[in-house]
């Protein structure tokens, strides 16, 4: 439902949706292939550390722990209640939860305005809105935190910790990128699925992240904004970069986009590109663009210029990287233009054949020594505002010698504040190093567009 | 250098480049960390039975093998000779394979037309077409080929076997599709890296690539084209789909192309696009994309309508494919359109929070059972051209009986033809069933942009 802005109750209350001292999971089965089971036997496997209270009218004990048949038999603070039962029981647990006083309730059931039940779904929200408790969806897979080894949802894995907050309107893609997370190191403060967001909207997880000391940049999937002016109103109060894809434009996309999370499009996809750029937050087309822009903006400083370095071994991927380069918008230019001392300097790091263009080509002899020479020479110069670095793994290259040595040249550069970007395309051991390069804070992708990508990002957020 | 049209003894020959009895390494070092010594190295490594004669004038074992001081020492025959020398000690390396009749030369040697050096290997080239030695190189990666555990060059990886041939004017981008061929069973028949492409072109490799048994589509990076109409030709005489990216369009890009494979683009990239369509191949724009669609069209047959059904358990990837359709001129129709009675049909296989819409959302908690009901039915009906399924893992998704499940229906309905393309998209679990389905010929994807391209370019090879 429609908010004029971020409400302030809101934003204090998700704490404790994200970090809860106890929870009451309601729904909870006592049968392994029964979502309300999964949801307690995932608290739990991922380390919950504070109190679950399952809740089951037929059960005393549910995975071990003691279990309630109502929400009122507690008798003790519940800061979250999760519920996970079908819809027309909903009503009544949501008297409960006013009843014990809980911080934020959760729905995750299904079956309310995406099926024509709109009715249902407001008169729960505007009972909640009456005693100041959150609502956080219905119809939505859950939230979690790596930083508190806190998973509550529908959820199979926790992603690894890093700077991403990442607020999703779709459960499965959030899943999906949660599994990327454990898969590709794609590191997540917190993330949340909002469903249908009858009542807690995308502004107020937007103030929330500002908040959150874990959250460097927030990503943020949409099907549909009920409230955008509250939207573009956080959005501007939070100076984290914000990296947005918004689905469901096209002429098939509105009307799944509202069988899938009620969402109401009726605008055409212009006016979302407009809001976005008024909110000052980055718009990625595809989910792999997303992902990968999110990253760059997570780790790593805004691109003040437009003088980037790209090192390679390979000419391949270094034209590539041009090609795509100028499809951004920002073409590379030649090193002789951004310093013509580097580019006499950089010929001590590359056999003769090797081209001090920019592409630098170290040539696919290149040694870690030469990468590290390179990397050095062109990090320090001022004229140099970023760096894009790539291996490509010929017979002679070793991948895990280059990538200790560009993690050392980045550390010990880092108060330059520039930023530094990695392509690692091959098989395994360039896999391995993507992941070892992400877990230091250095974005590292598996092609050069996706690198590319990464870095136009940056250079929005300089001038955001 | 230009030729008019792929020459007969040139195509015929290039079986011994790919699948030769025997094999010259010329400048076969004892050293390990030498180039010289890898070739021969990973020639044994990857089991490759025909005979080896390593040559190295200080040398009479390498890696154990007997080896010869000069070519004219071996007195026997030799079908390819491999060169890895310097540049300066080619000519007369030249003169000695032509002494010997060898059916193909490969010179891997940097250092010829890219800094400057065109009359050296303008020279050689001349030479040994005088002698109807077809000439691959110089200034490359190497060559090989799963089917015949060939692996030829400085190549660490041997891609696993499938049906795209790589033709690549780039031997880093070349090895990054071998990796990539080993961690996402990405599979080739054949791959070679051309470099400066002296005298074999393009147009010898296609022709050579249409009859390959292995080989069901070919996949082709270009830097710079010498003979436009021989390889436009040669594409035309090929009945097998061909997907081309074309690279160093940009202002820089062209300079780059110059100094990494002496590639000159003096032609505006609308032109190489008019090319492209002209010779009926498929252009592809980033190198992911590239990948994604040669895996489709290699495994796929052509889509021959549009009437395209998604089956989805997650309304996100649902709503990323819709989107993204839409942008590739293909978007999807209702279900109902398609086919009223499969709409009505598919509602046996989801719960009422489901959609039946087109994507088909069967919702989060389909089991393998509710996948295989719904994929028979989409494919079994006469007005369904193909189809696009997604597993999204929730807590109570099934990956693994999921993707058996899907399996077992493609194959079951193998015979009707129609293309069947997966997305799998989360963490472990999903790239695990992604290479089940590839290793069964079923293009599987993690991001719905991907599957969507992969299938606009089987519409394309529908209508060449």
């Amino acid at each position: 439902m429609r908010i004029d802005k971020a409400r302030d109750y809101v934003v204090d209350n998700l704490q404790y949706a994200l970090n809860p001292s106890s929870i009451a999971v309601v729904g909870a089965s006592r049968y392994p292939s029964k979502v309300g089971n999964k949801v307690v036997a995932e608290l739990l496997e991922w380390g919950y550390t504070g109190k679950i209270y399952p809740v089951n009218p037929r059960a005393d004990k549910v995975l071990g722990l003691k279990s309630y048949h109502t929400l009122k038999d507690i008798h003790d603070r519940v800061d979250l209640v999760f519920v996970a039962v079908p819809a027309h029981l909903v009503t009544a647990i949501v008297e409960d939860a006013i009843e014990i006083k809980a911080k934020v309730l959760v729905i995750a059931t299904s079956a309310f305005k995406e099926i024509g039940r709109e009715d249902l779904q407001n008169k729960i929200t505007l009972r909640l809105r009456e005693n100041k408790i959150p609502l956080i969806g219905p119809n939505l897979v859950g939230m979690g935190s790596p930083y508190n080894h806190f998973n509550c949802g529908f959820i199979p894995y926790l992603p690894v910790p890093g700077p991403i907050a990442m607020i999703s309107q779709s459960g499965a893609n959030l899943l999906a990128a949660l599994g990327t997370s454990q898969e590709d190191h794609f590191g997540m403060s917190f993330f949340v699925g909002l469903g249908n967001k009858a009542d807690v909207d995308f502004s107020e997880f937007i103030e929330y992240a500002q908040k959150d000391e874990h959250t460097k940049c927030l990503a943020i999937y949409i099907e549909g904004l009920d409230s955008p002016e509250a939207f573009v109103a956080a959005c501007k109060k939070v100076t984290k970069p914000i990296v947005v894809i918004k689905v469901g434009g096209s002429k098939i996309g509105v009307k799944a986009a509202f069988a899938h999370t009620a969402s109401e499009n009726p605008e055409p996809d212009q006016y979302y590109d407009d809001l976005i750029k008024e909110a000052g937050a980055i718009r990625a087309v595809t989910w792999q663009e997303f992902l990968d822009i999110s990253l760059a903006v997570g780790y790593q400083p805004p691109l003040k210029g437009d003088n980037i370095v790209m090192i390679t071994n390979g000419g391949g991927a270094g034209l590539l990287a041009c090609d795509h380069f100028e499809r951004c918008g920002l073409p590379l230019h030649e090193l002789s233009e951004i310093s013509p001392l580097l580019a006499t300097r950089m010929r001590a790091y590359m056999p003769m054949f090797g081209s001090p263009l920019n592409p630098v080509d170290i040539a696919g002899t290149a040694s870690a020594i030469q990468y590290k020479g390179a990397f050095k020479q062109a990090l320090r110069d001022p004229a140099v505002d970023g760096i894009l670095g790539a291996i490509c793994p010929t017979a002679v290259t070793d991948v895990s010698a280059i990538c200790d040595a560009a993690i050392e040249v980045y550390e010990a550069n880092k108060e330059l504040n520039k930023p530094f970007i990695m392509i690692c395309q091959g098989g395994k051991e360039c896999h391995d190093a993507i992941l070892k390069f992400r877990d230091h804070g250095i974005p590292a992708y598996a092609s050069a567009e996706q690198a590319v990508n990464a870095i136009a990002a940056l250079r929005k957020t300089a001038v955001k």
